[in-house]
């Protein structure tokens, strides 16, 4: 079994341990996966059982700063707050930036500010994570590529190692142990007529992270067995709908995925079921809409909110079924 | 493949086809299904992918009234209600009768009292067509035992198999291709403090039927492969539960077993969700009252309704939580 840190010294041999910036900012966007990352083969490296595809969100994301700091301790703020030490995000942080320093680095003053809720499925650890690497890249001078970076993401939260782009990105799940093949590869396909319709339903925090209902869900699903066989169906046919411009398709087959994802949890021990009232009388109107001939779908994360997919055409309509939707234009 | 009326020459040979009786009542129980019937192997005969295991509901049921009529039409009255001959209603019940008449058989004035809901997932059509061929016992004096009247029932429809006795019954699959070993048997098993409680979230017809919903799951969901393996696991253990009185094992599996049954659902092109928000808000409340130690769990047919499983000792805490439940007594 490999370990992080084995991964890291691949990819920073010979790179330099000195930090060669004083202070920066960087920036990574969110991403929603059309085809869901669930279950990892390998906990410690974020290895997943399947591949994976998401759209990045633009403008939504983090916004890492860093800071060297003469201190004996690290700074954090998030979103204009201070994080204390103990808290679970300050030290789940803080190992990972761990993993790069030696007892001789100094100290950082870290100010991530997010556009997106934290922990209410909108994938915000990703664009935490991913904007972290970078930023250790701009501090330490490593200029590494992104391909790099992104197996570097994956290290710190699986679905990070998407984050490192915008527009449509596969993760590809790999093969070898030590995950050197499992990472982000953008897509060359643009759609600048998509839309993402953010429907928040809560921003309060989970009451089962994504990570623990992940692991949960593969160790007590009797129906996770056929997961793996549903992302092979639903990749494929998501990529062609990608290449031939195929709006129907794409819908349809990211809201099976997801749907699908919801079954597995559904049928772990203890049942998860992320949705709440509302996330269901917005599904129920979204199916109603189709009947009414409105080309919409939506995907569900590990959260109560959806993401609605649409084309710029149906916008004045979208905004007048869901008053509350925040448009995303991801290209 | 065999027909019905094969099968019913089976049962009936040697038996009267003449009118013994000329007015009657009879009254079969609605059952609720705690391991589910979900997909057929043969569609004309109704006969299962699957056993499943179920629970009669005591005084919530159908009365089947009927008379013989000097006239050239058939009459069918639901709940005092005139159904037109159009309606089908109708056309379902009245082909299913004439399976046992010839051209000379007198009509039928048929009165039909459901005390449970209709066609909003309260097995009305069970326990209707088991009260249909307890009324054709009657009416032609055939003295057939129920085993033989659950296997004409279950032509009419599927659970109805099981609507033949109170308490716990178990709809044996069977192998046989004419179905003659797909049938009922009633469980010896007594637990006088067990309770049901409904939670009606709407009457309103259904927007695909249970007989609909399930040949599109078998014919669509990735995931409907893998149903007959966990109705397997989860009928031994409901069976284990019963004679070992163990609720909290009786009330996990019943509850798991409709959920994968739904997340079957889910994965269907296109998918079905019988939820409503107030279905999703029952839910999440019962999952709430588990964590605060309080000994109930729900299970969902095709319909928004949930029937809710408790012991007698907890009927004031239930009551408290969920006023609009209608508590049922099946012992």
């Amino acid at each position: 079994m490999y370990s992080k840190e084995y991964v890291i010294d691949q990819i920073l041999s010979g790179k330099s341990k000195q930090i060669q910036l004083e202070k920066g900012t960087v920036y990574a966007p969110a991403n929603i996966a059309l085809c869901k990352y669930w279950g990892k083969r390998n906990r410690t490296l974020n290895l997943p059982m399947t591949s994976s595809l998401s759209i990045g969100l633009a403008q939504k994301g983090s916004h890492f700063a860093f800071e060297v700091l003469d201190e004996k301790l690290d700074r954090l703020m998030l979103n204009r707050t201070v994080v204390n030490d103990q808290d679970d995000f300050y030290q789940r942080l803080f190992s990972f930036i761990n993993l790069f320093r030696t007892s001789s680095t100094p100290r950082l003053d870290i100010n991530i500010n997010s556009t997106v809720p934290i922990a209410a499925g909108l994938a915000s650890s990703a664009s935490g994570f991913a904007s972290v690497v970078k930023g250790l890249n701009a501090l330490y001078g490593w200029q590494l590529n992104d391909s790099d970076l992104s197996i570097l993401a994956r290290l710190g939260s699986g679905s990070a190692c998407r984050s490192l782009w915008s527009g449509f990105v596969e993760w590809q799940m790999g093969a070898r142990d030590d995950g050197m093949d499992s990472l982000g590869l953008p897509l060359t396909c643009i759609w600048p007529q998509l839309r993402i319709g953010l429907l928040l339903a809560s921003s309060e925090k989970k009451s089962i992270s994504s990570r623990d209902a992940m692991a949960l869900t593969k160790e007590t699903s009797g129906f996770y067995a056929l997961w793996p066989q549903q992302v092979s169906i639903d990749l494929t046919q998501i990529k062609k709908a990608l290449v031939e411009k195929d709006f129907s398709t794409l819908g349809q087959t990211s809201e099976r995925n997801a749907l699908a994802m919801h079954a597995t949890m559904l049928t772990a021990t203890p049942s998860i079921l992320y949705s709440t009232p509302q996330t269901t009388a917005w599904m129920q109107h979204v199916w109603q809409l189709r009947k009414d001939n409105v080309d919409v779908y939506f995907t569900q994360d590990a959260g109560p909110n959806l993401k609605l997919l649409f084309l710029e055409k149906d916008t004045e309509n979208i905004l007048q079924h869901f008053a509350e939707v925040e448009i995303i234009q991801p290209f």
